[in-house]
């Protein structure tokens, strides 16, 4: 987390980043196809969407950007914005052949194991003995996983600047939201107020389809909202997050329509506990499988063994979903400038369902959540 | 373009047409991994979101589809309305080792090539000897190329009623912003008053964000909406599109801010000649290149030679951009049902950019368009 001195583009400490990664790797050239990795290497705005329209090739000495011409306009003027750092190519030739003369004279080119298989077979095939080896024009190929997602995990400066801005424009939508929920609207009607408010008030877009999901459309931890109308004694399920500046924001509210019964309030005390527990003790160092396993235990002495069954949380930055996972499968210690969402949930099928979400960011003093929307019971 | 019997779930008939292409390319199982093509097979409405968590087992006697407990109530619910003919699992285990249990005694395992060379690699060590052969037990590794989006380029009748309902909702909003259009607004504010009116008329969603791009900002043809502001003597291109009912729509026209000069009279003029041309002229059997050397002749002709810079069209469907393409690439001849946009396009950088778009239907009886919207000049 500590940052590039000020003014500096974040592109050179990224670059720098990824380089020493390479060398760790044994590999001196990479390959990125992913938009989001190609992103947040250039940084810089304005200028891709989600189209998978573009190949980045890092080397020791040079970064190059292949392109079409849909795009070249604006990545040849951002680029000009680092001093031409990156260079930008938009001639019409297949990503593989680029690739192949680009990589010329490297070792080891990387390639992420996120690849489509038909790209690496193409990119196989246009380098001699099919990448197996490397000779003294063509490098050979070394399958590499998660180099850029993994560095993406640590967030820098500017890119926690922009989380928080994305967050701020979450919290004004959920206090606008409230104003607007009554018994009577349906989920969708809620749903497309909710992200109305965020692209009028600083989202230039949404983080994800939000869910409003009421009464026991919210035991289904992912509802698509519907023609189901909010009815009086229900509660509802609000997982929604605004982008902004090219960074994604999530949190789960709940709201109560009219004083919720005895079931809803103990679920929701546990919940709470859980959601809580959580963000006052994660630390650097502790593993994702460890606040996974602290949330369920505390779901499980209030009652509510097993009936989470989703993950704790997960990492948000230019991706909604993105390193590292509160989740039993990561048995990796956290790492300060880590962004994550700790969302415990209960679900009771027929009844109801609860989640209670934030975003923060692992410092070395711990957890701090990015938002201000409190987690007191929403009643209306 | 035939179609099933009024009333068979159209899964029924996809699923046939995929186990005879499967039968053509030797293989007795299929994988799916992208949720479009699981979306389009099992033809569940309101379960799958962006989230690629699914996976999709095809095999001449069942059909089985893992997924993770965030969608098994709303799979199970949909599976009992095709009578089960979609067997669910929700078991907390890996893809690959699940892949290996369900094709179990099958011969050949197809693998469609977009598959992450990472699933492949965990797919291989999942199967005895990496799938390289079949034994009694365990199937040999194919790859596929497209089986599944090959199938996806021609649609059927509920497709088409679904992709027609998105186009209205497109045309309904291009009537509506040509009222709300004025100088002085930013290109922002006009796409967030177009997508909202999408959501509030029908749209689910959008079926891409929106392009709106105003004066030398259209030359760029994936330009991204800023805080530009609309000026008198300018065009706007509006590029945008509504999702309903899981179909996506695609659509884009200029507005003229006060009266045009003569270049952008002329530049209009020739843009709309070379989309009428195609639109008129498009015919079953004709390939996607032969579409697209149409557009460029005449925009040669008119003297606006190699300013078109991308695809003449695109196959639109579950997806924005699907099969087939309108491209120097495609020399395929194009069937009956598939689904493109016409649209031509001119960018004069540090000028203006122009694009006449519109989206329809490949009938033995020529190319049928879904909108409504005309293509006269509109100029307030």
């Amino acid at each position: 987390m500590d940052d590039a001195p000020s003014g500096e583009h974040p592109f050179f400490r990224r670059r720098a980043a990824l380089r020493a990664a390479m060398d760790a790797a044994g590999i001196d050239a990479l390959l990125l196809r992913e938009t989001s990795d190609i992103r947040w290497l250039c940084a810089f705005d304005d200028v891709f969407d989600d189209e998978r329209a573009h190949a980045l090739l890092v080397r020791a000495d040079r970064v190059a950007l292949h392109t079409d011409s849909r795009y070249s306009q604006a990545v040849r003027e951002a680029a000009a914005r680092v001093g031409n750092a990156v260079e930008v190519s938009d001639e019409r030739m297949s990503v593989s052949a680029w690739v192949a003369r680009e990589a010329a004279g490297a070792a080891a080119l990387g390639i992420e194991d996120v690849l489509p298989l038909r790209e690496y077979r193409a990119l196989a095939a246009a380098l001699p003995d099919g990448g197996a080896v490397s000779d003294a024009v063509s490098p050979r190929l070394v399958e590499t996983s998660g180099m850029a997602i993994g560095l993406r995990s640590v967030k820098d400066r500017s890119e926690l600047v922009r989380l928080r801005a994305a967050q701020a424009v979450t919290d004004a939508a959920f206090a606008h939201i409230v104003r607007f929920m009554r018994p009577g609207l349906t989920e969708r009607a809620v749903q497309v107020e909710l992200e109305h408010f965020m692209r009028c008030h600083g989202g230039e877009g949404l983080a994800f389809s939000s869910i409003v999901a009421t009464g026991p459309n919210g035991a289904s931890p992912h509802a698509i909202p519907g023609d189901a109308r909010l009815e009086a004694g229900q509660c509802v399920v609000l997982d929604f997050g605004a982008r902004a500046l090219g960074y994604c924001s999530d949190m789960t509210r709940m709201v109560f329509l009219g004083q919720p019964s005895d079931s809803m309030r103990r679920a929701y005390a546990a919940l709470r506990r859980a959601n809580e527990t959580v963000e006052r003790r994660l630390r650097v160092g502790m593993t994702g499988a460890e606040a996974y396993e602290l949330a369920e235990g505390i779901l499980a002495e209030e009652g509510f063994a097993g009936r989470m069954g989703h993950g704790l949380g997960h990492g948000v930055g230019i991706d909604i979903h993105e390193e590292p996972v509160l989740s039993p499968r990561n048995r990796s210690p956290l790492a300060a400038g880590s962004v994550v969402t700790v969302e415990p949930g209960i679900y009771l099928p027929g009844e109801f369902g609860m989640r209670l979400e934030d975003t923060g960011v692992l410092t070395d003093d711990g957890y701090e959540v990015f938002g201000c929307s409190p987690h007191e019971m929403v009643i209306i």
